[in-house]
């Protein structure tokens, strides 16, 4: 039984309409929405990576689903496992403690367990937030609803590349890579007009081809559009191969949105320095995507995103 | 930085009254009772159990707490890391949804990853419950309140040691070992008359410790009165040894209440075959134990329970 056919299992449990059929990050109970992602060393982490940024991210990966629903955070449940190195647990718990008073989460509950010596470290979080209203999910994209994403992509799989030639490196696309930013705010003006949203923590196209999957459409999605950060062009440009590589990183925790095309999101009073980008358009072709660049087609890439 | 000086640390940002402080077992959100527990293999759990009862462990622990707060199971999210033996997933997974099944508590998302080969497995569950009224703590108990048990102590803890002696044991005491039983409707019964309550999941005297602790009472308790079953008798016989055995185990996923002395719990309408059994009083005493047999003390065993 591989993962799929599992997953397949699990669905047949999930048959609650807060499941959303297990093809949603989030279950949604009354007002409440929940998510659960779980970090493993080696998989998700570096044993090399500052103990810190490990501990911000086990916050921040769970606050970005919360942020693509539009949903406010309220409290988080920690699984926590206890490890052969005092020094590195304490420095996790304060990045832990770092993203909880950045963005009000109370901690307030969980659990700690000791592992076997030597076994890789696993995390997990539940996160609780409290949607303004409907929970848009990632099925309700209809053809001709405008994507649009919030955030800057490529920088934090442009980071990890940069950390994988030199452990030393620093720098925005290495900070963009250890402490992401979930788009709280943004996603919260968003929720009440997007038809879906989603996070993109696995690289667009991948995320892509999920929120066309759920949604029953293709889409066109226009390469010259990608927000592009200045520290990526710097180090990778802006042409085709560099758009290609940011469009399917991963790592982001940027949003994808499906608006109507009659909604402007730029009139929504949106952080100041929000980076939003209207990449494409949702089609009746099927869930496949098509790439442009400069008006002309371009052939998708094998490799669409990071799959775990 | 030690455990509990990690634990202190967390608390810092667990100030949420939602968090009880991190002493009790669950967050309060609303009427939403939440907990979360992690199941490690060589910890929790040996490679050698079978896969379809540590699902229905990692399911039925975290219900044992909803239990003890009396509050209805409604939903749950789970970490699942998908292994290097797809049959036992699969058979793991059939445990997970048997238990939900069984207690009508519905998988509403989670999160599913891959360890790098040869990790030891983790697995994280999120049960989420609905209080019926006032969620009693680990914190309320009284001099005087009369301290009940309900279920029988010690038979997962002989059923593990016979596992240990033989890894094809069976019978009830490794049934009780393998596929504990949470006592939801008791729980609900006598959630509303406890002025404190917990699960006994780390032996009857460490857990009624930390309900001492918690209350800032002490406790004198009866050994002569612990609920023992026909097969931990059986097994082990009932004298003093037999008893402390049975009061430290572990794993028992008992309810421990302290009631007023005028409530008769046995005049409630606790499910048929329920196991209740008054083992002894909350005192003024600090928050020390005593204990006593055939009316006379015995010393406290210097182990008073599974410390993880």
């Amino acid at each position: 039984m591989d993962e799929l056919a599992l997953i397949d299992r699990l669905r047949l449990i999930a048959i609650d309409p807060a499941a959303r059929g297990l093809d949603d990050d989030v279950a949604v109970i009354g007002d409440l929405v929940l998510t659960h992602d779980m970090i493993a060393e080696g998989v998700h982490f570096l044993e090399s990576d500052p103990p810190a940024s490990v501990g911000w991210k086990l916050v921040t990966v769970n606050l970005s689903d919360l942020a693509a629903k539009g949903a406010e955070p309220i409290a988080a449940l920690m699984g926590f496992t206890i490890g052969r190195d005092s020094e590195w647990d304490e420095k996790f718990v304060e990045g832990v403690a770092a993203a909880c008073e950045a963005y009000s989460l109370a901690l307030v509950g969980g659990d700690t367990i000791a592992l076997p010596a030597d076994a890789p470290r696993v995390f997990g979080l539940t996160a609780v937030g409290r949607g303004g209203g409907p929970v848009p999910s990632r099925s309700g994209g209809k053809p001709g609803d405008a994507l649009w994403v919030v955030g800057f992509l490529g920088d934090a799989a442009a980071g990890l590349a940069l950390l994988k030639e030199d452990a030393e490196a620093e720098g925005p696309l290495v900070e963009a890579y250890r402490r992401p930013v979930p788009q709280l705010a943004a996603g919260k003006q968003l929720a009440p007009y997007a038809a879906a949203m989603m996070d993109i923590s696995d690289g667009l196209l991948l995320d892509a081809s999920r929120l066309c999957a759920a949604s029953g459409c293709g889409a066109a999605i226009r390469l010259d559009m990608l927000p592009l950060s200045r520290a990526f062009i710097a180090e990778r440009g802006a042409d085709r191969r560099a758009r290609i590589a940011a469009a399917t990183g991963g790592d982001d925790y940027a949003l994808l949105a499906a608006l109507d095309p009659e909604t402007d999101p730029l009139g929504l009073p949106l952080p100041s320095g929000t980076t939003i980008a209207r990449i494409g358009t949702l089609s009746a072709d099927g869930p496949t995507l098509s790439l442009v660049s400069g008006g002309s087609p371009v052939p998708l890439p094998k490799r669409l995103g990071f799959e775990h």
